[in-house]
């Protein structure tokens, strides 16, 4: 955990990943075990860790919501503990046949799953998202490089040494896990696309978005969390008021909270009173299209670059629109294909909707605050994705996985396929 | 298919995007067998088409190979004719059920199989390459700008118009398929991470590694090919020589040909002269390491470069390992990660090494030349992917696709499931 040169680190994290990723799930399920009961027995000098650096964060002054998620308390340590469980319990991701196929007599091809290799993990801010990322690639098979923000380096710093300690007693590779600890080490982090297979950031918009504009190194993660809510003519009015309001208000600071929400113009009149006064009474400044200030001419107005705001706050975005076609369009124009959805009662409408929006997560009825890998059951989540290649929307374990062909022969050369001597068979293995 | 502005075709593109993903799988196999009937009519102004561009070419004093590649006839045509026929005849890959649960009673969560959006192909000389993707990309239900090489101007203008026509005869939204004729054009393209959500590279090593360098779009593809054969120990030498013979000579200028062999220490003595004989039987120029010119002190030398060198030629590099584990340490570091192969009887040996070779594909006892989309049985294939993320090793029409959640619910909000009013029920749903 102490290495002074990144490559060297970078170099034992490749060479560690060759064994994590063929350990037995035993042996991984008891270093998550392990994990859990060094986190138990370091717990007063994580609290300490932890004080250490909240103390320091007041003193220098940082926000109050920095310093809310920099919290590693009990609580915390519970949930962090709780997750663990859960990823014991999970079945074995790696090793998977997810395929065979006689290519041809003795000649057999199969597809497995297995860990990807070297994961960089960069986050702001809250210690338990390490514990939860890097028990996540101990389950998976993959070894960590760790980047946590700097006003968590204490907590940090011990989190990762209990892991370490707890996989190291039950003979897991040495290497496989590496705090970094200066500024000059992420920037070198993101230019070692040779070493780091998949960088996964979790943190704000302006950060995840650094981390995008530099690195050639593949993403999992989203930047932004442009979601809308969209009532439809056939929408029941009670429906959507509630749903709209919870999409906005249950937790407004995360990126599934509904930004803009989108009226049917037939239903403008019927909805906006009761929806207006429903928001401003959670607290919601509501800014509104010049077609709804025409009915509440209160309103603040809402300028173009209102649909393309990620408030994060208690400030919502009001439009009316045409018609269904209309609504999908605004969406696939301004959203950021994250979630997105309609309150109707409409069967069409809805399947319009869902097949038209090209956003991860597609809803009817229901709030865009659900698209989270707990409420989907997951069991536990890498991240939310808002990229269309590898793993889309929220992410479990398989995000950390690929896969491999091997293919078994018994002396087989192209050549005698090529030449007509032999034809290939084609015929599908069963893997159940 | 005449545009004067990449945008407008890329924002054309987008929105046909939406609605070919919402095809029926019926209408796109009937635009398919249009397709080959509009190639079929026009297949003498395809083959005049063609002799110009080869006109050309010759005029220009162009290469032979490059040449070869461009050359568009009756046997090219009824090859991308064969291959449209096997695309008609797959299963609807879009709409499929990946996963459903029921979240809890009347709130239920589906992920379902969809186009990814607007493909960018690229690609060097082979105007049938332009048939295939474009055709893969219609029966995924996914939009396509394509940019074939200069010197293949008016072949690809025919063929991809054959393509536009025979698709809008079975009224499929304008704008799905468009071709791009001009150099800046693309560099344009390679810009437009916005519009365009996938790049799929058909050429050179030096052609597809200066896209990867020039975009941030996601791009499906390898640069290098470094394929091994090592002959264990425990290797029958006559399988030996024959599949190394097979994986370095039966078509050198491609991807998945072996340019290094390694050969176990204690198998050198054995092995070497036969494997040399018949390699330099074959044409093949051998370069070797100290350990195998003290044996044939005749050999070339290979120096370092040679272990990371993709000769694409009658060129082969051959060294001495120690051990099994130094062969795989050997092919990790200087491999691409396509394709490598183990000859060996010892089946712990052979598991070592695939479990531990960090390559797409992982062979043993045959021929690394084996790694090929058709050769696999995937009918057709978008190309061979030596990255991690999304599809790896030799991609098929998977490869064009990507899911959405869609979570239909009657009017739930995430305040009844935080505040415990309401309890999730994770109930996995039959999905066959």
């Amino acid at each position: 955990m102490n290495n002074p040169n990144m490559y060297e680190a970078a170099r034992q994290a490749r060479a560690a990943a060759v064994e994590m990723a063929v350990l037995e799930g035993e042996q991984k399920n008891r270093a998550l075990q392990s994990i859990i009961t060094v986190l138990r027995e370091n717990e007063s000098a994580i609290f300490d860790a932890n004080r250490k650096d909240l103390l320091r964060a007041e003193e220098s002054g940082i926000d109050a919501p920095i310093l809310k998620r920099l919290v590693f308390d009990r609580k915390k340590l519970d949930g962090v503990i709780e997750g663990i469980q859960v990823l014991v319990n999970l079945d074995e991701p790696v090793g998977k046949l997810q395929l065979a196929t006689e290519l041809d007599e003795g000649l057999e091809l199969y597809r497995i799953s297995c860990p990807i290799g070297v994961i960089g993990m960069i986050f702001e801010s809250r210690p338990d998202a390490l514990v939860q990322i890097s028990t996540l690639c101990l389950k998976s098979g993959n070894s960590v490089l760790l980047k946590g923000g700097r006003e968590a380096l204490e907590t940090n710093r011990i989190l990762a040494s209990c892991i370490a300690d707890g996989a190291s007693r039950e003979k897991l590779p040495p290497g496989w896990i590496y705090n970094l600890e200066s500024r000059e080490e992420v920037n070198q982090m993101l230019s070692m696309d040779r070493e780091i297979d998949l960088l996964v950031p979790r943190g704000s918009n302006e950060f995840v978005r650094y981390i995008m504009d530099n690195s050639r190194i593949p993403v999992m993660g989203h930047a932004d969390g442009i979601c809308h809510t969209y009532i439809h003519a056939s929408a029941d009015p009670g429906t959507a008021v509630r749903v709209a309001v919870d999409g906005k208000t249950q937790y407004v600071a995360v990126c599934n909270a509904t930004e803009t929400i989108l009226i049917d113009r037939s239903m403008v009149k019927i909805i906006l009173p009761v929806l207006v006064s429903a928001l401003q009474e959670a607290g919601v400044r509501v800014k509104a299209c010049p077609v709804c200030r025409e009915l509440i001419p209160e309103l603040e107005e809402a300028g173009e670059e209102d649909w393309s705001t990620e408030y994060l706050d208690l400030v919502i975005s009001i439009k009316a629109v045409k018609n269904l076609e209309e609504a999908v369009e605004h969406i696939n124009r301004y959203g950021s294909g994250h979630t997105d959805a309609i309150i109707a009662t409409d069967e069409d409408a809805s399947k319009y909707f869902t097949n038209r929006v090209d956003s991860a997560n597609v809803f009817v009825n229901c709030s865009t605050r659900f698209s989270d890998g707990f409420r989907y059951g997951f069991g536990a989540e890498v991240g939310i994705s808002t990229g269309k290649l590898h793993a889309r929307g929220p992410v479990g374990l398989e995000g950390l996985l690929t896969y491999k062909y091997k293919l078994i022969g018994n002396g087989q050369i192209v050549a005698d396929y090529t030449s007509g001597k032999k034809r290939f068979t084609h015929r599908r293995l069963d893997i159940s």
